[in-house]
């Protein structure tokens, strides 16, 4: 009944927006459970006025002024402040109940949204519903022909998943707080609901511990939140409805530890914060009891920082190059039957997980944890896949989902977007099984990542993974997807999100004192390139690249996932889905493909003032060759005349040089320029010329 | 001797950035007083390292971090902390001595900057200096074939002027805080040294008094600086090396007063803010002894809280009115011998002029208070323009120029540079009374400015008036100030300006749900025009503007010089300064014109969409005119046949009609489009085609 609901009105809301020439298409993401249209639209003025009604708490006053200032920021309109005077209010936000004083896991976040021509009724069971709810209202509000509105419709919505995180590593590179806030404001808007922060790694410990001072002095070189500031940013993350997960990663990932604390590791030390990337050796000794010694005062000093029921201890990728090194290790594991590294890691964490627990904390670790015997009341973090979430649910663990969810490795949104934590071997789990994945984290691995460009890795890709996290699994029309994913883009920018402001700083860096055609050429080519997918950054680094390498690049400043070349591959798509070639797109076509084709000139001229230009050197003789081919590929097309085997022969060359990534730059279009020649490599099909 | 050495350092710039192509123009805004270049260049890299030596304070050490900051962001490397180890450092920074506590008018701002290809010096008397220096720096670091470098020199600089000021009217819309103090970082970059607020107005009263609790409680609305925040400004803005100037009007201008405190108004009160903009008609009561008694304890108070030596009592149109209207105040001037309300405002002044002495200030006011008999140790800050400050001077008065560089008017850059203090009247006078000329104030009056679009309407064109303030008279060429306003602007986002990145958000928010083609059109227009000038935006609102009204118009996104416009422009007089006509410069042109004069179906669609967009019709059918005008006139040109009667009379009805202002915008590129129809008009004169 609920699903034929909403069927139904998702219909009605297709209908709607593909009928009336009134009515903007809605730009809502994530997408509600349920919207029902209605006539009309509600005019937003300066007469806008709102009520909070109901319970009330400082919370919701706070989210009733930001809620203001951004509705400002997104209209330019001026409001008055709140009122409890109802006959005033246009917008009658009811919250029935408190929420818990510390926000947990599964607590109600629906919330039934109603907007008519004269007013707004937003209905919630507590805060977090309400919170949720005030987003999809300013997402409602655009400019229209009558001034800025709402559009008439009832919104019945609630999450899918209740866990629905971002995970930001600020242990490799570190994050600074003013960047995690604008990324919390970021979450709130799409509707996530943890910040999971990866606070240690090899190259930096970053919270201050008073109990073990040296971690941060001798961890960070300076770059860490104080206790102070990790609690204001509790808050802050409290105030938007979203929980912070501490992460502590252990026993590998842990080198800050040992520079200030050498005795808890397994090597002879001592040990200096690592510059360069990967999997190391270091890992902490789980053979003495001082390590867990330490983990126990250390983790009750965490605990009670971050108020939060879970509390993640990592677990990953220890190589064990220092337990074999080290012969008491090696005498500890025969002295109890320790078989492999794999089974020693399996006694460190149950030790972990045992001081964990002591602390009244549900412990949470990547994969590697979960062996036989854990403790069923921890919860599995999958970076290695649905099989390995589908086999702890299995056995009755909770997990959640990140892998097809890593921001860093430059999948398209669409990619991520159709990674679904219930699909895979998950799909074939009973219900109560399915009951244990709980959601999913996408992850921002720090590796190429400074507060300048962090953004641009997180956003607005994140959204896409957001909605996947809180939409039906229905909801996965890829266009409509990108049209409202733009939408969304621009707002996020009006939050303070700076993905595509820094995009043109850091361009206009690169450029230095361009005129203004070479800095088109350079942007020309910035726009259509991405870096190297994966993991291969790692591997076509001209230098070795550690934490002190600088990020400056065009690799750094140009977006993981090309706009004008989706543009472009659309148009392409269009063109040649179309038997009889429209010339109205193949002109669209030659507007991009004549750019590119004359890139050459500008761009040599730029190079040779900036060392950081002359890095896309080789890629903007690229640009300009696909440029060229695919004009002659629209020009065979249009005389109807294919391709001869000696031109296809030349443009498959040009394109194969093209298709190959240059000091990291990958050249997107390469494909769908291929797409022309190889249609143009045929006999025309079309007869009505 | 010293003009000589200048001028052949300037001579020798000049050759210098002709000759050799490996050296990048020097982009130093404003630039120095004498420039002698060097060979080579200092590569800048992550081995950089300031040593700060000789006089030491905390001030200069948050100098040496921001500078690293600042150097950061311009290369994206990364530096150390700053050293005393001289061996290790390539910058080193030789501070002579402490400049005063309080800073002062006057202090010695010069500074001695050498750089080689092995590193560089600064040397300085004082740490106003050392800040001065350390911008120029900044100004000489850009990306180079071999990485970032600052080119080998010897810059000798000393400011022309010792007040350079910006004045920010922060009564008429609120300004916060963070947006002051990306501004004054911005004054910081381009050497001013005084930040004057203009502090209340009819529409609102600004600081916390503690004395005078009305003031900010009604006269408010809650948008004011409280005491710690004042003190934070100013001790931000003394680390930059700026000063900062209260302003407070008095008697008119001062409706914001009466709110709270209506028994020394001359009206019979109550009184509510002011929504309206210009001369109205609350003023003090001049004729009673407690209106002195108020003013005591509050710039007794304010005097306290400013440290700065100098007072702004304001003093600016009074229309007389309130005063007209009251008996008492009638009969006060009768008794007084007072013959008019000007002889009154005298008295007024006087008086005001005492209480500041006698709390230790030095009163400054607009042309207004200089009337016979007022005390010489006062200064007139002129609205009126140099006639008024050479008669000022002539009697002994010290002067600062504001006339000319009011912001908010929408000159040109190019016009406000042309605005020297020593032009005019001021020309004619003795020497020492120029000396008692010190400078001036750009002036930022804020009836259509908030903090999104405030940073837009003060830069860059600001940069150019500091430089007008700052380098040697001499220095007046037009195109090479535009080509380093150009780098100077990017500069200044990088320091948290906003003038291009809001410029996009706004359009945006105009924008709404626009096609991608939509937007363009947009932006192609916006790219175009300016708002009315001068007072011209009050008479042709489309309704009664107020402080209420929101600026979120086109007119209130777009620039107040468009850059395109100019470009425009100077392709069109290189085009037409050549007897052949370049078709290489046509084709130039024609890349504008071509996509002006298709702009109107893609605008008028996004124009059915959004109400904002929609203004802009009228604009966008005359773009697309002068457009087609245009391309008819270069066609003309190209075939030598020039425009028959009845074109001529067509084109010219077209862009008179363009010329007229549409919804306050005016079409900047008209007058070039009208230079071409002219000259197509003419028999051409060029006979080897």
């Amino acid at each position: 009944m609920r699903l034929l609901a909403f069927l139904l009105s998702v219909t009605l809301l297709m209908l709607a927006s593909h009928t009336a020439a009134q009515t903007a298409p809605l730009n809502l993401m994530p997408q509600p459970a349920s919207v029902t249209p209605g006539s009309g639209a509600f005019r937003i003025d300066s007469n806008f006025t709102v009520a909070f009604i109901g319970h009330t708490e400082s919370r919701l006053d706070r989210a009733g002024e930001r809620f203001l200032t951004q509705l400002h920021r997104q209209t330019g309109l001026l409001f008055g402040k709140p009122t409890h005077d109802l006959a005033k209010a246009t917008f009658v936000i009811h919250t029935d109940s408190a929420s818990k004083e510390i926000q947990e896991l599964g607590e109600d976040e629906s919330y039934t949204l109603e907007v008519n021509s004269t007013g707004a009724k937003l209905n919630a069971a507590n805060p977090l519903g309400t919170l949720r709810g005030l987003q999809t209202f300013l997402q409602l509000v655009d400019v229209t022909p009558d001034g800025f509105a709402a559009p008439s419709l009832t919104v019945k919505d609630q999450p899918r998943f209740a866990w629905r995180g971002l995970l930001i590593d600020v242990g490799r590179h570190f994050i600074p707080v003013d960047v995690l806030k604008r990324n919390l404001d970021g979450m709130e808007a799409v509707k996530m609901n943890v910040l999971h922060l990866h606070l240690s790694d090899n190259q930096g410990f970053r919270v201050e511990s008073k109990k073990f001072p040296k971690l941060q002095e001798q961890g960070s070189e300076g770059l860490y939140y104080t206790e102070e500031e990790i609690r204001d940013l509790i808050s802050y993350a409290r105030d938007r409805g979203i929980r912070i997960l501490p992460e502590f990663d252990m026993p590998g990932h842990s080198t800050s530890f040992f520079v200030g604390y050498p005795e808890i590791a397994s090597g002879p030390g001592p040990y200096a914060l690592d510059r360069k990337w990967g999997v190391l050796d270091p890992a902490m000794n789980p053979t003495e009891e001082k390590t867990y010694n330490f983990l126990d005062d250390f983790i009750g000093e965490m605990a009670k920082l971050f108020p939060d029921q879970y509390f993640h201890i990592g677990g990953d990728e220890v190589n064990g190059k220092e337990w074999d090194a080290n012969p008491k290790i090696q005498d500890y594991k025969r002295a109890h039957n320790l078989k492999s590294n794999e089974e020693l890691q399996a006694y460190f964490s149950q030790r972990v997980q045992k001081i964990v627990a002591k602390h009244a904390k549900t412990a949470v670790g990547w994969d590697e944890i979960f062996v036989p015997g854990v403790p069923k009341d921890i919860m599995i973090h999958s970076w290695r896949g649905p099989q390995s979430l589908a086999a702890a649910a299995q056995q009755g663990y909770h997990g959640i989902l990140s892998n097809g969810y890593y921001l860093d490795l430059g999948w398209t949104a669409a990619r991520h977007y159709a990674v679904d934590p219930m699909s895979g071997e998950v799909a074939t789990l009973t219900a109560d099984q399915k009951k244990l994945i709980l959601g999913g984290e996408s992850a921002m691995w720090s590796e190429y990542v400074g507060p300048e460009n962090i953004d641009s890795r997180i956003w607005p890709r994140n959204a896409a993974i957001a909605e996947r996290l809180w939409s039906p699994q229905s909801v996965t029309d890829l266009s409509n997807m990108y049209a409202r994913l733009d939408v969304e883009s621009t707002r996020l920018e009006w939050l303070g999100l700076t993905h595509r402001t820094y995009y043109r700083k850091m361009l206009r860096r690169i450029a230095g004192a361009a005129t203004a055609e070479e800095f088109t050429a350079l942007k020309t080519l910035a726009d259509v390139v991405e870096p190297v997918k994966e993991y291969t950054r790692e591997e076509t680094a001209p230098q070795e690249a550690t934490s002190l390498t600088p990020l400056n690049r065009i690799v750094d400043a140009v977006s993981l996932e090309s706009d004008t070349a989706r543009h472009f591959s659309e148009v392409v798509d269009k063109f040649l889905a179309i038997a009889c070639h429209d010339p109205a797109i193949a002109d669209e076509l030659r507007v991009y493909l004549t750019r590119w084709s004359q890139i050459e000139r500008a761009f040599a001229s730029l190079a040779q003032k900036s060392s950081l230009v002359k890095e896309g050197m080789a890629t903007s003789r690229d640009l300009s060759a696909i440029g060229g081919a695919g004009l002659t590929a629209l020009d065979a097309i249009a005389a109807s005349k294919p391709l001869s085997a000696d031109q296809q022969a030349q443009l498959g060359t040009t394109l194969t040089e093209a298709a190959k990534p240059k000091l990291q730059l990958l050249l997107v279009p390469v494909a769908s320029v291929q797409k022309l020649v190889a249609a143009a490599s045929q006999t025309a099909v079309c007869t009505n010329k």
